[in-house]
């Protein structure tokens, strides 16, 4: 049951001699406009993952923060994932660790994770939950160790047909539900550190894009947005004819993967899009996180930014 | 623990050659200039009492119910009372009895109560309801009959220090909170004809302003606002010197109405207010509801427009 | 596991030379008696359907009305729904509009359903409520309307093959269970307005005994009793020998229907009663309203008065 | 807001030459007499307390028990407790121990204690709950071991200035309320076998009478009915003129102990009845549970039978 | 996720000269090994059934409840089930009544059934229950009349093809798992007396072994143990060969059984062990309940004592 | 109501010739005596705070963390604290940042902050949540930030009577409970890195031993155990006669910080204790945390280990 609400021309009568400035009907119009997307995901889960890249520039993640703020406070169940890899590299360096990566997944020996979970934990996860609870008692930092309610295998990797040993790299096995639930139904964003834990206890770094799937498909999520630093998914047919992609579904993927269309840091993305449609996911979006107030433009206009995949055309 | 968020100049980068409309951007900038006044009102009980002569444009009404309706879907728990005198004096016309007034009350037989409920709940109510509804299932209609929720007792009048015999005409003696909040937490907007029973189970015609302060002080509210056709208390110093005054305290407006600035049908609203700030009611407006959306303006702009009543200067 | 509890001759000796009234030993007898009924329905639903022909006496009202407080307190949820068919009529006719109906539907234009809104909600409903009330606070009116509870579409409707446009004549999509189980579980007594709404929020006019059926499915209810004004279904085998049927299948209303021994005003109950039986209602009954008390005289004796209509031979 | 229901001289019109009986009527008509009983009790508690020297006859124990459920099922939270005396005595004289009395008191060895508990909790609490429990699942039996929900001391008694040792008759502590509110809103009637704990575990007797004032002010139950086998308390003013009380005030009833007239047997009945009311209990009521279905008529009827003892003249 | 926690050499340096005695440091290291045990059954159901044998020496059944309480307080839901065969003959002979037995079945009269009661009832649950709460508020008393959560049909038996009168003995038709539950969940322990109810509300006796098996199924136990006064099933190979069998399956009971090397008293045992094995019960256990803490020694170590049999080779 | 459980002198016959091994009796009899521990502190809150100072050698963390893992499984709800100077001035060295200290508090800068949440969060609370969930899903890594559940100001800090700015080192305003009580409630152990926020959202270093105080305040903890890595409090009167002291009260130990002999780092630990004592907590203790499961020894024997200080001679 839908209405449109039209908003008519504003127009407020004089006071007294003194006009109602115009600025006050628009910002009273602009909230009219946004009623029904906010009816639209009001009580829904959306998961945003953010990238470690995005990290480094301080008014991108402030940015992107209020953003989130306000799809809290208008009813939206919002769930933040954060990598770190750029940042995790940087420690290593300061400690004099060389990092060392097969086919761009990080060596990870026991020295490594436990530098993982400093910057990821102690420091990007604390930094994203401080700046969220500047506008109050907002957000909740967990890792996947927490209540061990990421739990994980080591990731079994062939190279040219032989096992090579990643060290503490892991796949998610199952994600304990109730344990978010439980956050969110407090009112509470969970900023989450993608770290997981296995049988016997021990913790493992954990590929944040896939891992958001996972999450995304355990909450049943209405929209998972991957945000990146470019605006989305190109045609490239030549140098004059670069074109940003709308939409696309998971069938159109796997054939620019397969014709090499989609490439390099762009896949894990875009697997992880397609993996969460498998499941019981809605849309998912590849954003550039680093435009401000992408997320809001997304949500809440009917411009569509981005690349949007989805299981099917609709 | 408030942070501003401040929107920086917002642009936008080209795409492709095509430009991201600056309207969109505009939006987003204005929702997050409403954060804060979000915030400030999340999970707040907010009155609204509505009166009869407003009803008679329907311009006017589905743009207080939108205002309504917006205020619900950002976590506000909003209570609509309404009257409807003029209405009903229309329906006794029709049926051929004359409405009789004493001191501006009406005298209301049994004949008389039988119509100001087809009124009230058979015609004002049930199109404020099945209007707000158009947005979803958002609004509940009662009246203090239901589950007697509003007890009331025969309003005893006296003139000249005689007692008059008013008929069906109470004055409230208690609001059953837990009802009002059964609905509240249902996440439905409560629509409330201010019908009364008494002991006996009699019907009485229950002041609405009067009624919408019992309510306020019930239930806790944070603010009040009584929507009427003008734009408030003026200070009038003469032909000339008109003026809206932004605001008033409970002793000053005490002063206005023994010295006659405060007069007619002013009183009662005014009375309303100081009684229900002599409860826990944080604030109280007078606004113009025939202005669009002044509702919104005055909660999501620091605009403050119309009278604003508080028990003390603050 | 059921004991009868048998009333031996209540006998009570002198006492001081005064004697106990044998009517207190009396009256403690029959509440005895009444005990296995009272069991039988403890926790239950019982859907009442109460017609427009029977509203005009107020004696028979408030008889009725006292029968289903009585359920109430010993434990049967109780439902009542009513129409109001003469009422309207007379309204309309206070108006000056001339009811038009089509093979007895009446053509609903929006002015008409305004009218109807008026005497279901504002004086029907509003009067039963009162009258339950008088008892406690035991009632709470509801019509489609109200959290949008009734969903519906409109008739589509074919005279001739032709397709006759009947204005707001809706027809049930879904009832909204837990809103009547959130009433029921308050120990309230939903008194129901038979209203619906469609999907763009529009007001429609229902017929009440079918959509007694439909609430009665859906609450799974014991039991639907439709309230008229004659003793039930006859057999009518020539003037000599009228005899009311005390019990009968759906399949043989079915072929009473086909050979007109059920007809016209009766017609409609007899499928409303069949629909229920569809879904998972027990019994269903047609009953004399106007017999004082004859819910009672069902439901706590043996005394099978009126019609009672079950899905095959129990 | 209390209505009277008047039931008009009942009469049903022949039906098809049948008559419905009168005595339908008749029986609609009492219960609906009934109803302001019913709702005036309705979910309140009421503690009946039976005595032992009631229990020898199965016929009267039935007719008690019929009652307690006929009010369970009109909404009334029902608590049985029950005595023994003369069933003890019975059993030690079986086993050949002696009974032993000082000033009524049972000198209680552990032998003794061990009978009681056989008595009280293997027969007569057994039997109790399999007589009420052929009406439905409606009993749980309990004792006072049960997690300890009785705690008691050990009776201190003197006589003549000396203590005596009464081995395990005990003195009640506390009640431990919750665990019959959860017996009572699982709608069952605790069956309570009044035995106590101390703080190192072993078990007493205590008397049946006060043990029912304590539990009837723990739960502030709004009546408290002691059965016995005499119909109250008298006036005896010489052989001629022996009279039934049917008030006294607790005032009223320290005078008749204290000039005799109110003795033996009576006067823990009385005085449970007068601690009961220094708590929050309503009334209290002497009645003589061998006349048939005397709590039935306490209850449902006007006619006070058997002696109230209230706080104040009421 | 299971970690081994290794108590290394407990060693305390001395203090002050003084030293901590090594029996401290020992303690806490049993309680730490432990730990893997507690985990295991925490929150997990175990049914313990005791035999009337049992109850005759007060030091053996002390070291049972002594183990429950331990039980109960490291988080394992336990319930406990008791016969009392023994008890009820010797009170039938008390009374003159001679002991009247079928194939090991006890004809039960209706005189008998009450003295059942009294002895299951009132003597060995009450003392059962009294010796557990010396602990604490721990254990509740209940029979299966208690709101009829035991319900049973009369045994039909037959010898040599005739139908026999056993007169009140049953069978489980169901338990009330609800009842159950409720008792857990309040963190107390139930002790039941293993009497069923009719459908007509008939008490009927019921074999302890068999009873214990139909609520550990309803109630999902993790373990259900037999305790009885022998070590357990020997594999009897001539005198000389005597051996305790420490695992058997359900198929190599049957075997058993058909050649007679399991005989007598320990049938029915072991038949409950295979029903309950049937459901969803994990393990059952044939204890020496006369072995000092046996039950611990099951639960809490490494040494498998009795005979464990599950129902396939685990 | 406490009852010794006495063990006897626990032998077992043997077994067809095989002994039942003396060392599972034992482990068994340990049981038992703990029992009556485990019932004193059974759902009790214990809050442990442990110094960075043990963190070093990882036996005794895992020994410590064994024992709350043990304590968590009989029923009491621990709290475990940390800091972790030691750590972050080795990670400010580590970046060549020289940790400057006024009397002992730590000038904590921008900077400085962010490596005190990388160590406290993102590893010493890290690495204690990961070793306790190798027992299970058991440990939940919390700050003070999330959901800004410690709330704090700048500390004002004055030397010789003038202000000294210490940048970023706060004092609790207040604990959220509920926040904890959550935690705590589904069974987890919360493990808490003392930072704080405040108003504005800045986080700030909050000195480990008072906040254990100000958190076993607002959750009224039976007990609050300080684990340092000397035996307790000496009294010391010359150097042959050092002596551990069993038991101050408050008064006692605010004389010996006056007398000097309590000094340097014992003082802030003696300083939470005496103001938990002035909240509601029990009992608190200083005990060697170095000294393996010296926590279990004070908790489950009655060995008193360590310095108990206690608000009264008690």
């Amino acid at each position: 049951m839908e209405k449109e609400i039209k908003i008519k021309n504003l127009k407020y009568c004089k006071e007294n001699g003194e006009d109602i400035s115009d600025s006050y009907m628009q910002k009273v119009g602009v909230l009219l406009e946004s009623l029904p997307y906010i009816k639209e995901y009001f009580n829904k889960v959306v998961i945003v993952k953010i990238g470690g890249s995005m990290m480094e520039d301080e008014g991108i993640i402030k940015s992107v923060l209020d953003d989130l703020v306000l799809m809290k406070f208008v009813g939206i169940k919002v769930v933040l994932i954060h990598g770190g890899g750029k940042q995790i590299t940087k420690l290593m360096e300061e400690r004099g660790i060389k990092a060392k990566f097969i086919d761009g997944l990080r060596v990870t020996t026991k020295e490594v994770i436990n530098l993982v979970k400093m910057v990821l934990v102690g420091s990007i996860n604390s930094k994203l939950v401080s700046f969220l609870n500047q506008h109050g008692d907002i957000a909740v930092g967990v890792s996947g160790d927490d209540a061990n309610f990421i739990k994980c295998n080591k990731k079994i990797y062939k190279k040219d047909g032989v096992e090579v040993d990643l060290g503490y790299v892991g796949e998610v096995e199952s994600i304990d539900r109730k344990f978010l639930d439980d956050i969110l139904s407090n009112n509470h964003i969970p900023v989450i550190a993608t770290l997981g834990v296995d049988e016997k206890g021990n913790s493992y770094n954990i590929n944040a894009d896939s891992c958001a799937s996972d999450i995304a498909k355990s909450l049943e999520a209405e929209k998972m947005i991957m945000l990146t630093d470019v605006d989305g998914i190109f045609d490239d047919k030549g140098k004059e004819n670069i074109k940003l992609i709308s939409r696309l579904t998971s069938e159109q993927c796997i054939k620019m993967i397969e014709n090499g269309k989609i490439n390099s840091g762009m896949i894990p993305k875009v697997r992880a899009c397609m993996d969460a449609l498998d499941g019981s996911v809605g849309r998912t979006h590849i954003l550039n996180g680093t435009r401000e107030h992408s997320i809001l433009v997304e949500i809440f206009t009917d411009k569509g930014i981005g690349t949007m995949i989805t299981s099917k055309n609709v």
